[in-house]
């Protein structure tokens, strides 16, 4: 079967399917086989579902056949990060101890996807614990990036950018806390969305951060994206974080003119260090941008310090993951890496007096942060300060922060793909519930090319 | 000037007003010497401001003289609790180290007010630090309750309850992060309001805890109540948790009929151990509604538990205070209680993982505590399981037992007085913005007598 080809979009796949040129049981066939054909090496999947994908697919093509068909996802092959559960399958959260451990049920995100028909392929390798951008896995493998051999995929969500990227799926879901789906996206040069906070339900994820985590989707373009987050987004009677969506939103992509477009530059992005490619690919986008007729507008964010923002985010995320398993970390030995322990066994020791100023600095810089959205269109910034590296060096500490500001802020964010031979990304951050919006511009954006 | 009757309600005094038959700064001169004439005793004012006040009265007169009156509170005398800055005065926060602490400017919602032409008569005394219930300051003296002599006026906003029941002003503002309105509208006899979470901003409050912090009014009506909350209520461009209003949003007491409205009785009134005359006066103002119509309904809320949301809610509060102002309390010697300097420090050395732990525990009681309206009208309550006790008694453990509830859920609560001849007092809590809602079904429930 690996002589089918692996389509690279779900909107093609779903119109495949309406015109019965495929199925959804051959869809998922052919992505298994090509799974099976790669996993050994890419250790992108910690759990392959074949059997009950299988089911999923015929009873998916049963409904087709009757005039039933549930939507644009409705037999659609996706997968989804280790770190969200899935009835019948194993939450690893990418962590050794919890390898046995069957949820009860799905998550809500998955309860969704599952009624709109989705395919659920199986379970994808992410950072122990999430906590991490290199998805070099102590229990699970070192997952390979498909479109740079050798290197890491990024993380936390690593097997979602790999699962997209090596044309495994077309829709992958990941979860971000400080970037985990964008630089994921970034490396492996696929887009990734990260939604409005509250928008998507967290109820059934293994939290990393209560307060930062967001569940977003990873593929292969704009469209896609929309179709996943349609579905995704709804409200979510566990999740205490759980908002309605203003009436009228609607995450397809806005047609979008660049000309007269204000894209705020914002300071954090000359401070810091980038790899000279990522700055060079973001300088070229701006010009294409301004000579499409967009203004880009410098935008100060009162206060922000990428050091102040990833030592907040990074101690509230020790500490609130610290409290949720402090009790296994304690118990179950070897289960974890000394790394990961350590990292949480941080957090639960620091001092209340310096979590709660972590929670207070998050605070107001969120507030700068949607601040800055004032009279701009978007935020533009590259994604991560560099691309895909090889496995086994030195992760760079600065991996999330051009990435931190959207969760801290609350506010959606698109990674999407820059041209070039290595995958390089530029990200767009707009104002809550602007996904539609912000998935135009960076539709646009992406389609400017040179003069 | 004593013998100038000192109106109860600002409603009128804006009839009067507007009639003619009084002044801003004759009613400001009668509120500044009944001050006078009793502060001595009663330690309600931390600071009067009578020149300020008279000038900001005489303006207001000038206003109206050629017809440019700005609204209903154009020339009512109000006092503000000492924790909410008001440029010229300083602000204590109750605490003794900061008596000459003066502020650069108005906190948003008194400038709100001030632009609305409320004339500002001072600061008002509270627990120290607002942490605690008594408001036996021991700085600023042993704040009397007016209408029980000998009797704590509650707290932390006890200045604000006594100013209202005392015809000092008609209209006060108080904080309340557990019930710190509330608690001292039941022991003095007053209407309070806890508004929905966001509605008013807090930028320039000294923050007890910024998660749990609201500010709302005191006064002697749901009419007065709707009034100031009007102008109050804002987006604060300067406090991340200020939410808009929805565009609908109004808060005059709603005409209501309690015939079919369904009350729910939430499981939580059967486990705190009231005051038999508490329980007694709640009974009856229950079998009033009945008779009137009204459905009571049983309620639980899944998981709520008084003692895990009271120590919840008092750890945070320790920590965010105690992060805010742990350095003053290192270095400012003797400025602070030693019970006061003990509560802030424990919350500063308390570990990261129980903090986080606290604030989880917050997120799923306030869910909870949400869903527990689901299919009624309003949840009624008990204000306190007590009414006002000797000042010098200790004071009991469960005083925010039954008003915690509306923080943590960051949902609206009036309480409202119910007949006794010592002050006692019941509590409404609604959904988000449903605060005109709310004072229309309390002003139908006080008007309910026995058939």
């Amino acid at each position: 079967m690996m002589n089918t080809p692996a389509p690279r979009d779900a909107t093609a796949l779903a119109g495949d399917l309406a015109a019965g040129r495929t199925s959804a049981v051959a869809l998922a066939r052919a992505a298994l086989d090509r799974i099976a054909a790669t996993n050994g090496d890419w250790k992108i999947f910690i759990t392959v579902a074949a059997e009950s994908a299988l089911a999923e697919a015929a009873a998916s093509d049963a409904r087709r056949a009757i005039g039933k068909a549930l939507g644009p996802l409705d037999g659609i092959p996706i997968a989804i990060k280790d770190n969200i559960d899935v009835a019948g399958m194993p939450t690893t959260v990418g962590i050794a101890a919890y390898r046995d451990r069957l949820p009860a049920r799905d998550a809500a995100v998955v309860a969704r996807l599952r009624a709109a028909g989705a395919v659920i392929l199986g379970k994808l390798n992410l950072h122990e614990g999430a906590l991490g951008a290199t998805t070099d896995n102590p229990a699970y493998g070192r997952c390979e990036n498909p479109r740079v051999p050798g290197s890491t995929p990024g993380g936390s969500s690593g097997g979602s950018g790999a699962a997209v990227a090596g044309d495994l799926v077309t829709i992958a879901l990941g979860t971000d806390t400080m970037g985990s789906v964008r630089i994921p996206a970034a490396y492996c040069g696929t887009w990734g969305l990260k939604p409005t906070k509250g928008l998507v339900g967290t109820s059934g994820l293994a939290y990393l951060s209560w307060t930062l985590d967001t569940i977003g989707p990873l593929a292969n373009s704009a469209a896609d994206l929309a179709i996943a987050i349609a579905i995704m987004a709804g409200v979510d009677s566990d999740d205490p974080r759980s908002v309605d969506a203003p009436p009228n939103w609607n995450p397809a992509p806005v047609a979008t003119d660049l000309a007269g477009l204000v894209l705020g530059r914002p300071s954090v992005v000359d401070a810091v260090a980038c790899e000279p490619e990522v700055r060079a690919a973001y300088d070229a986008l701006l010009a294409r941008a301004e000579q499409a007729g967009a203004i880009i507008r410098d935008v100060a964010i009162k206060g922000w310090d990428t050091g102040k923002a990833r030592r907040a985010g990074l101690l509230i995320s020790e500490a609130e993951a610290g409290s949720l398993i402090g009790h296994d970390l304690d118990t179950l030995g070897g289960g974890f890496s000394d790394g990961f322990r350590g990292f949480l066994n941080y957090g639960r020791k620091a001092s209340g007096e310096r979590i709660a100023a972590a929670y207070h600095a998050l605070d107001r810089l969120g507030l700068a942060a949607r601040q800055a959205l004032d009279g701009v269109d978007a935020l533009i910034l590259p994604t991560a300060p560099q691309r895909a590296f090889a496995h086994g060096s030195p992760a760079p500490a600065d991996q999330a922060d051009f990435t931190a500001l959207a969760n801290i802020a609350g506010l959606p964010a698109v990674a999407f793909p820059l041209p070039g031979d290595k995958p390089n990304s530029a990200q767009l951050v707009g104002t809550a519930f602007a996904e539609g919006r912000l998935l135009g511009i960076a539709q646009a954006l992406s389609e400017t090319r040179d003069r």
